[in-house]
């Protein structure tokens, strides 16, 4: 299967964040080297931060976000692209009232995910 | 830089594509594993056969078009997910009278990119 349609790839909910999705577009079984994922965080959604073993490349389809990399923070939207380097914390905040879409690449090598602590 | 508008990254020619435009969203030098880039194909535009030594994956952004892998034929459009496997023989030709857009993410190899030769 070399072509897939969206609606065809199952939704599996994001288990750290709130009101966010994961669809997995290529997976490991079928790409050597790297898996590309859709994630969709519905109007109020987020994702905590948090770091990963593994780097993300990323391209923002849909909808705005306020997003924190390392000690920065970011207002992004449709058709910005987005680095987090390796064991970068990081978070993400949908802003508005549409869905906030992104694709996310990751190497298939083993991700661990730490969740940090709240902030004061 | 983490985050990059789309706006600021240059737009080069693909010199084997008619119509044909590259953005690199996310480089070598910037990335350790693969890169992401953006390609436009303008109504009209194409791609020939060909093949490359690495695989793509790749995403559609925005509008249709009539594409070959190996000896298939598909009709693509916005939100469908693509894979190529290095080696493959693959081409695009725009359909109807939007851009044709998609997100390619290679990996961090030597690319040899061999035109085929137009059948008869």
């Amino acid at each position: 299967m070399y072509v897939k349609k969206i609606e065809s790839i199952p939704k599996v909910k994001v288990s750290t964040g709130a009101k966010a999705w994961k669809q997995v577009l290529i997976s490991v079984q079928v790409a050597p080297n790297f898996a590309m994922r859709r994630f969709i965080l519905e109007p109020g959604g987020s994702i905590p931060n948090h770091t990963n073993t593994v780097e993300h490349e990323q391209f923002v389809l849909n909808g705005r976000a306020r997003i924190g990399i390392g000690d920065k923070t970011y207002e992004i939207a449709k058709n910005d692209s987005v680095y987090i380097p390796a064991g970068m914390a990081h978070w993400y905040q949908v802003k508005g009232e549409d869905p906030f879409e992104f694709i996310c690449v990751v190497p298939n090598k083993e991700d661990v995910i730490e969740v940090l602590e709240e902030g004061a």
